[in-house]
């Protein structure tokens, strides 16, 4: 059953204050609350339907003891639209993080996006694209609201995030000789420009790009063309990171194809 | 001044059923309706506020004379969080088509894409690819609903969008001899695969991707690769669409690029 005080708390972490206090936040719907059992993330209550229950019942045992509740109850608590069978309280981890875990991989740093649609879906392209860290700027939106979680589809367990002032932590990957790359709508074509297999990529505010105070950690600035008379003045945020991380692993792809299995295509 | 009449007409626009009957959608925020007023569409009606209207003069003054309302009024017919200073009625456009305006292009095909989010920023991504037309199956949701309008940022004025039974649009196509590309978690890695720069590309429905009946008309399967032990099964749609439209797009710039002017990542 879904007690008041189960229910009070679970409607306290749809707020960032909520889950300061709490130290928690909510994973809601099946896939993505498997994936939170799957994971190392620490699960302080799972309620699920009996059915949710049945068809894991190993993932259940592995955390704590499910609390069964109904589909009406889980309605009651949920945010989502079409509540599904399961809902989580999960901590949020407590990580230490050194700057010297950037060495040597290709990391995605965020200036500012504030919408928790668009660093859900990045979080999910990094995943896909085996991006491990993202650093995120103060006032970039929180990671464990609500809306990113849905919208990482359960990425978040996977990929690291950090929440830093940037231009400290810039400061600090400079020191290591880690590359910093950004996007601008003037700057260097991506797709012809020299790209490294590592390095970091920052990534701008929706509306305003890269802040001028981040600007000057720029070493390279690049840009992703468009074509003909495209009236579209900018992609989303989302978009042109997928776009990006794309290029740069593609790369890697492509080093390490042989040569004679690369079609002419693609090497012109 | 806002009439209750053209408030109810604004309000049944929100509908499918109201866009049918009336044959016109809404256009809301600044820089759509300055996008609509640029564009060749018929403007029904402007409702915009005086401080729109003066900033705007020339383009207000091309279209049918504006109806001067209150950022409050606005507010009363709005979708918007946050309204602006202007919101258009628009007539839906009668277009014909024929399969032939898709020879020597890249287009795009869309198999029963089901989230306005996801459909408008599809659109976006077309303008910025320069891509002219995007087929829709019959089941694809509205190109024409609020929520599209609104992610396509205007694009949805520049990019031709077509409703057909893909199946037999799909079997002109093939007649012409377009190559049909669609994109499968089990395909050719899009890296590393042979493109030509003309063909159309199909992505399916968010959930199950490309249908059975569709995939029969797939000359190549494509698949963007996933890296590390991403945990991630799938992209988002329009994630999926940006990369593959960026791929087919990058060959065509690298191609015109001249072979010293490449720098040996790229080509390596």
């Amino acid at each position: 059953m879904l007690s008041k005080n189960k229910l009070k708390l679970i409607q306290s972490l749809n707020h960032k204050k909520g889950r300061e206090k709490e130290n928690c936040f909510l994973a809601e719907g099946d896939k993505i609350v498997t994936e939170a059992l799957k994971s190392n993330f620490h699960v302080d209550s799972l309620l699920s339907t009996s059915e949710f229950i049945n068809s894991h019942s190993l993932l259940c045992k592995k955390t704590c003891k499910p609390i069964e509740v109904t589909k009406k109850e889980i309605q009651s608590a949920s945010l989502l639209q079409s509540p599904q069978n399961a809902l989580a309280i999960i901590h949020i981890p407590e990580e230490s993080f050194s700057v010297s875990a950037l060495n040597n991989q290709f990391s995605l740093a965020l200036d500012s996006v504030q919408d928790p649609g668009n660093l859900g879906t990045i979080i999910r392209i990094a995943d896909w694209f085996g991006i491990s860290h993202i650093i995120c700027s103060t006032d970039t939106t929180d990671c464990f609201s609500p809306k990113v979680i849905q919208a990482s589809m359960g990425a978040i367990f996977r990929v690291k995030i950090h929440y830093f002032d940037l231009e400290s932590i810039l400061e600090e990957i400079k020191k290591l000789k880690i590359s910093v790359f950004g996007t601008f709508l003037e700057g260097e074509n991506i797709f012809t420009s020299s790209l490294p297999s590592s390095g970091i990529l920052v990534m701008g505010n929706e509306g305003n790009g890269i802040s001028k105070g981040i600007s000057h950690y720029i070493d390279k600035k690049l840009t992703i063309p468009s074509f003909g008379n495209s009236g579209t003045e900018s992609l989303n945020v989302a978009i042109a990171t997928a776009i990006c991380c794309s290029e740069f692993k593609r790369r890697i792809i492509v080093k390490s194809t042989p040569k004679n299995q690369i079609n002419k295509y693609n090497i012109m």
